[in-house]
């Protein structure tokens, strides 16, 4: 799922997502559909790929967020509801922090394989789920992240970052670099192609731009877990962070030097 | 892939498969090519789609067949040098033995979920060969066959036959209708559709139709042991039937009643 934003098109408080159902993709044929049963009593949350928080600009637009052609399963606690939630906020810092007038961000599962211990032999494992097993769970998520310096330009320079990060529990304290991969690896693994056509001579890369560090904001945590004991988060609903973001520095102009070295992607 | 067969595309003997050799798909970019090497000491076949011996019409036909996209990791004892060539052999037969005057075969690899009996989840696992990993090793196989009572017809009856087969040895006792599938079940597995275009008063049932079941000939499983001993068929070579068919039955006509009901397709 790819998606643009912008410092307009985020600035724009036009839809409430407390109007917005998750549905069924009625484009699609029934038997290659991801139905709403199939989430219930899963254990894992409807994740949105393009976030709601990205689309206030228009109600139509936050409607469409809500399709489960734009969800995953989503590990709930530790990850969808925190880490996830907090590096798409860095995504939106990118815009807000007036770092980039233009951000284009592309954001898919992944299934990636792993070494068995036992045998040495690399397998790719996962749930489905529904009854019947219907909608697989993803072992991994990336996203690209395309800034740009200059919006429509065919000239100037874009940074990009690319990350996978596991679809389960990741703590607050780690850096978004330890999740940072090269894009060819989600290339190979995902087999689509995300720069082909911007050269290399454009091309930055976004963590030397930016400190690659999540934000972590308490007091939205236990404003979620309000809204959640109200009733209105229950069973897999995406809580974005809050929208007011008055006296919160930006990760980009905040937090440490860069972690450790990138680590190997597979496994 | 999808091929086409005819008693005078069968007829033809113009191709050699010891002129035809294993090559990569030129075609793909590199990340998402499979490549000799991934196939290498993966104790796994390279498994034609399109079986070899249904192009000896033409050198270059058969060629073509050799091509690693045609190709996916199979068991070879049990499965690919044996039960699967026989279900191979049952589809020429359909043509053979006049029954048919067209054959058309869809065949293709599955990655099918299985109830995990600790725990009750679905899950999906399979190996992917190649260092670093890179080709995936399908848990099953399934081949859709249209069997037309005409060639080229518009309003002529077409048998349709729908299997699944796993990606392991299968006793050459086990009947074909036990791997016998509602054609619904391979579309909902492999998110392709098979017969959207077939009037429903147009469609008959193979299996119906014909007795499905697998022909073994032990003196073709002497031959292929003696070509393997000669170093013809080594290392995941796909070794077809033999073409001398003297003197034996029809696998359409022979055979005893219909096994057991058809079986569950998941797990």
């Amino acid at each position: 799922m790819a998606e643009h934003i912008t410092p307009a098109s985020l600035a724009a408080n036009n839809a409430n997502r407390r109007y917005s159902f998750f549905h069924e993709d009625d484009s699609l044929p029934l038997p290659f559909r991801a139905k709403l049963a199939d989430y219930a009593r899963s254990g894992y949350d409807r994740g949105h790929q393009v976030p709601a928080a990205d689309a206030k600009w228009s109600q139509e637009a936050m409607d469409s967020t809500f399709v489960l052609t734009n969800m995953c399963p989503q590990v709930g606690d530790g990850f969808n509801r925190d880490y996830w939630a907090h590096f798409e906020e860095f995504c939106r810092e990118l815009v807000y922090s007036g770092k980039y007038p233009s951000v284009r961000i592309v954001t898919g599962p992944l299934y990636l394989p792993k070494k068995d211990p036992v045998d040495q032999k690399w397998r790719v494992s996962y749930e489905v789920i529904g009854n019947p097993p219907n909608v697989a769970v993803p072992t991994h998520f990336y996203k690209v992240i395309y800034g740009e310096d200059a919006v429509e330009s065919p000239v100037g320079r874009v940074a990009l970052g690319a990350f996978v990060l596991p679809n389960a529990p990741i703590a607050n304290q780690k850096s978004l670099r330890d999740f940072e991969v090269p894009l060819e690896a989600i290339e190979r693994a995902s087999g689509m192609t995300f720069a082909d056509k911007l050269p290399l001579e454009r091309r930055k890369r976004l963590c030397e731009e930016v400190k690659c560090e999540i934000l972590v904001r308490e007091f939205d945590k236990a404003k979620q877990q309000a809204s959640v004991r109200a009733g209105n988060a229950k069973q897999g609903a995406v809580v974005g962070p809050s929208p007011d973001r008055s006296g919160v520095p930006s990760p980009i102009t905040r937090g440490g030097p860069p972690t450790s070295e990138q680590k190997g992607f597979w496994g």
